[in-house]
C-alpha cells in the first residue's frame, strides 16, 4: 500500500544526539577550563594533519565516539587556539559561551532566511538584533542593517552599491565596451584592509581604480591628499566613485579624520564606505565615540561582531544609509521565490541567496551581556593594552610605533646604547616574535608600518586578564636578552 | 603590580555552560523527537516577531534561562521548521546530527582557516575532506576543492575565474575606460539559477551580458542553440567567456547536456561552469552518473552539501581544474598576514578572507554515514520521488510536467473532463498550494516552466519517509476535491 513503504535510513536518533551530545558539551566545557594547556599556537609542520588521515572517505558507516576520537587525536594538535587568552595576534576575538550555545540551537534548526516566509524570525531577529547594534554604536535610524558573514563581503556589497550610484545603468550594462563610462576611482589610505582591493578587483575596476592616499605620521589618510588625488584624477578623465575611511586599521588600528573624509565624499558626491571592523563596538564607549565622528554621514559602515563583539565566527555587521542602492544593484526574484506576503525578503540585499540564522547569537550575546556588560569588557581590554603601552614607553630598549587608541600596541625593541639598521631591527624582532610564539604561551603578530617592522600585540579575548598580557611582556623582555647574548 | 590589575568580567563560566549547555542538547534532542508538532510553516504575519520584541538592547546582562523563554516563547512561532519532515519546498535540506555537533565544536574552538597557520587542521581537514568528496562523485584529481558559504558565492568565483582567463591584466586594469575590451557574454540557459544573474552582475558584465539559451522540452539547453549564439555574438564583437551548464536546475532538476557543452566550451575557449549545487551529491551513484557525464571537462563545478548532503547551513564545494586562475585573480596578501612557512593558505582562493571551521562537519558527515550510507539516503529520496511521480501520472486529474531525474517532482492538477485556460489551471494550482500549505504538516512550492505555473514537492530531508509524501499527496488531492466543490 502506498505510504508503507519502507522507511528510509535516517539521522542520528534523538537518543543518541543527546548522548553525544552532552559528550560534546563535557568536551567543550573542559576545552573552555583547560585552553591554557594547549599550546596557543599549532606546532605542526605543512602536511602532517594530512597524511595522518585516509586519503579517501570510508565505504561504510563509522560510529561518533570513532569520529571523536579522531579528532581528540589528529586534529587537536593541529588547532591554533584562538580561544587561548594568549592568542595576541591579529585580532583576538571570542567566541562567548551564549554565542556559541546560539550557533549551536542555529545549527539545529538550519532555518534560511532568504524570503520572509521562509523563517520570518531569522528575517525580523535580524532587524531587530540589528536595529540595537544600530543604536548602541550611535548611528541614525536612517542606517539599515543586514548581516553577511564577513567584512569581505560586507565591503564587496559597499563597493557594489557605490558603483550602483556612480555608473549609469551599470546593472544592465555593466562596464566593458562603454564608451560612455571612464576608468573609475576608489580611495582609500595605505593602511586600508585588502578586502577593499579584492573587491575593486572583483567589482570589475581593475586594481588600479584603488588610489592609496598616504597616511601621516599616525597612520591616518590625510584629507588634503584625498582632496588633491580627485581633483588631478577628475582632470585626468577619472570617474571618483567611492572612498574608505577606517576607524582601527589592521597593521596598527589607526583611525582616519572620517568627518573631514565625509565633508569630501559630500562635495564631491562620493560614496563613503567606513571600515570599522574591528573598532567598531568602541563606538559604544563615549570616551571613543569621538573617532566615529562624522561616521554619521557615511553612505555604509561594516564592524564585525566576530571581532570584539564576543560573536563566534561568522557574523558581519553591515549598516547603510541607501539601502534601496543595494537592493537595487542586486534584487532579482525567480518565479520559484515569489511570495504573495509582500515582506521584506533578506535575498534582496545581496549576493548570497542563502543565509544561515546568524542574527540569533548577535541576539543572545547582546541580552546575556546587556550593553553595560559590553562596555565594561571592551573598557577593560582596552585597558589592558594601555597597561602594555605604558610598560613599553617607560623601557628604554623598547619603542612604541603607533598611538594605541584601542586595543592592539605596535612597538618594537630597539635596545639603547647603539647604533641600528632598519635591516638589523627588522631581523632582531622577528626573531624575538619567533621565540615568544615558540612559548605556547603567547602568540603575537607582525606588520610593516611606513617600512618598519612592527610587533603588534592584540588584547580582545574575554579571558584575556592582566595575567597574560604581563607574561606577554614578560616572554617578549626574556626573547630579546635571549637575542641580546 | 603588574600583572596583578584586577580580572576584567569574563565570559560565562565553564560551569554554568554546562548547565545550559545540557539544557540545549535535550532542548534539541525534544526538537527532533518533536519536529512534527510544529507546523512546518510559520503561521505568523510579517512583524508579528519585531513587535513582540524590545526595540533597544538590554542595558544590563540577562539571564540566559530569561533569553532561552523568550526564544522559546517569541521566536519559536516564527520558525518555518526546514528540518521538518513536511519541508518540501524550494529543496529540502538536512541538518544532520553529526553535522549539528560538528557545527557546535567549530563554534567552540572558533578556528579561523584564512592562514594555514593560523588553523593548520582547517586548512587540511578541508583538502581532506573535500578531497573525499571530489573522489566521491568522480571528478578527475586534476580539480582542486575549496569550501564556500554558498553557491552565489562559488558561482561568483567560477565567474571571476573566468573573467580573468578571458580578459588580459583584468585584476589590473579592470573593466571600465578600454577600448580594447569588447562587451562580454556569458551563456547560460533559461532555467538557470539567479545566483549566475547576480555573480554577472556583480562581476561588472551588466546583467546583459547573460545571454539566456531557450531550453527544449524537458527544460535542458539546447546545444545547437547555444553554438548559434556563440557564433552571432562573435560576429557582433562580443567575447564569449563562458557558459554554465546545469545538472538539476531549481525550477524542475532539468539536467543540460555537460557533454555537448564541453565540447562547445573547449572549441571555443569558453570556461565551463557546471551548477550541480543540488544534485552533485548523486554524482555517486553509478545509475546517474550519466547525468555527470562531460563534467570531468569542466573548468570548475558547485555542489552544496547544505543541500542534499544531510549538512547544517552553510558549505558550499567549489571544485576548479584551474585553481591556479583563481588564485591569480585574489592572491593578496598584505605584510600582517606574511607567514614563513610556505604553506598553502586558504585566504588566496577567494574574496573572503575568514573562513568558518566548515569542514569539520563535512568531514564528521561523510564518516558517520559512510559513502555507502550516502548512497542509500540519496537513493531512498529518490525512490520516494518516483512514487510520487507515479501516483501523479496515474491519477486522470493531475499531470506531470517535467521529468523526475531526481528528488523533485514537478506537476499540477489538471481535472479531466472539461476545458481550461491556463490563467484557470494557475488559479487553481495556487489555491491547492496555499491549502497544502495552510494545513501545517506539509510544505510544497511552486514555479512556473515554460510559462505553465507548476507544483513542486521536493523530497530530501533525512527524516522524510514514505508516509509524509504519502500525506502530501492526500492533501493535494483533499485540496484538488474542496477546490472543485
Amino acid at each position: 500500500m502506498k505510504g508503507d513503504a519502507t522507511i528510509p535510513p535516517g539521522d542520528m536518533s534523538p537518543d543518541e544526539f543527546r548522548r553525544h551530545g552532552h559528550e560534546v558539551v563535557e568536551w567543550i566545557a573542559r576545552f573552555m577550563e583547560d585552553t591554557e594547556r594547549y599550546p596557543v599556537l599549532a606546532r605542526v609542520a605543512p602536511g602532517d594533519i594530512r597524511k595522518a588521515l585516509p586519503g579517501q572517505a570510508p565505504e561504510t558507516a563509522e560510529s561518533f565516539d570513532a569520529i571523536l576520537d579522531d579528532f581528540n587525536r589528529v586534529l587537536m594538535p593541529g588547532m591554533t587556539h584562538w580561544s587561548h587568552p594568549g592568542f595576541m595576534a591579529y585580532f583576538s576575538i571570542t567566541a562567548s559561551a551564549p554565542g556559541v550555545l546560539a550557533d549551536f540551537i542555529a545549527s539545529a534548526l538550519n532555518q534560511q532566511a532568504m524570503l520572509w516566509r521562509t523563517s520570518p524570525a531569522a528575517t525580523e531577529l535580524e532587524e531587530v538584533a540589528m536595529g540595537w547594534l544600530r543604536q548602541l554604536i550611535g548611528l541614525p535610524d536612517s542606517f539599515e542593517g543586514v548581516i553577511y558573514d564577513t567584512a569581505s563581503i560586507s565591503t564587496l556589497h559597499a563597493i557594489a552599491a557605490a558603483r550602483e550610484a556612480a555608473v549609469p545603468q551599470v546593472r544592465q550594462l555593466g562596464l566593458a565596451g562603454r564608451a560612455d563610462v571612464p576608468r573609475l576611482r576608489v580611495y582609500c589610505s595605505d593602511q586600508t584592509h585588502s578586502s577593499i582591493d579584492k573587491g575593486v578587483i572583483l567589482a570589475g575596476l581593475g586594481h588600479q581604480a584603488l588610489r592609496k592616499i598616504p597616511s601621516d605620521a599616525e597612520f591616518r589618510m590625510q584629507p588634503a591628499l584625498l582632496r588633491a588625488a580627485i581633483v588631478e584624477d577628475r582632470a585626468a578623465g577619472f570617474l571618483p566613485m567611492a572612498a574608505v575611511a577606517t576607524v582601527g586599521s589592521t597593521s596598527s588600528t589607526s583611525v582616519d579624520p572620517v568627518a573631514a573624509i565625509a565633508d569630501i565624499c559630500a562635495a564631491e558626491s562620493l560614496w563613503l564606505h567606513v571600515d570599522a571592523a574591528y573598532a567598531g563596538p568602541t563606538a559604544m564607549l563615549p570616551e571613543c565615540a569621538h573617532h566615529f565622528a562624522g561616521a554619521d554621514r557615511a553612505d555604509s559602515l561594516v564592524m564585525n561582531p566576530h571581532k570584539w563583539l564576543f560573536t563566534p565566527f561568522d557574523l558581519s555587521a553591515f549598516f547603510c544609509r541607501r539601502m534601496d542602492v543595494v537592493r537595487q544593484a542586486f534584487s532579482l526574484t525567480p518565479e520559484y521565490l515569489k511570495t504573495p506576503d509582500g515582506a521584506r525578503n533578506l535575498m534582496d540585499t545581496g549576493v548570497q541567496l542563502g543565509r544561515r540564522f546568524r542574527s540569533l547569537k548577535l541576539w543572545m550575546i547582546l541580552r546575556y551581556f546587556g550593553a553595560e556588560g559590553v562596555r565594561d569588557r571592551l573598557r577593560a581590554h582596552i585597558r589592558l593594552a594601555q597597561d602594555l603601552a605604558g610598560w613599553v614607553d617607560a623601557h628604554p630598549d623598547f619603542e612604541r610605533l603607533a598611538p594605541t587608541p584601542f586595543s592592539v600596541v605596535c612597538f618594537r625593541a630597539r635596545p639603547a646604547g647603539r647604533t641600528w639598521t632598519e635591516g638589523e631591527l627588522a631581523s632582531l624582532n622577528e626573531r624575538i616574535m619567533t621565540r615568544v610564539n615558540a612559548s605556547g604561551e603567547i602568540f603575537i603578530s607582525q606588520t610593516v608600518l611606513h617600512g618598519t617592522y612592527t610587533l603588534r600585540v592584540a588584547i580582545g579575548n574575554l579571558k584575556t586578564t592582566g595575567r597574560h598580557v604581563a607574561r606577554a611582556w614578560d616572554l617578549i623582555q626574556q626573547a630579546l636578552s635571549a637575542e641580546s647574548q
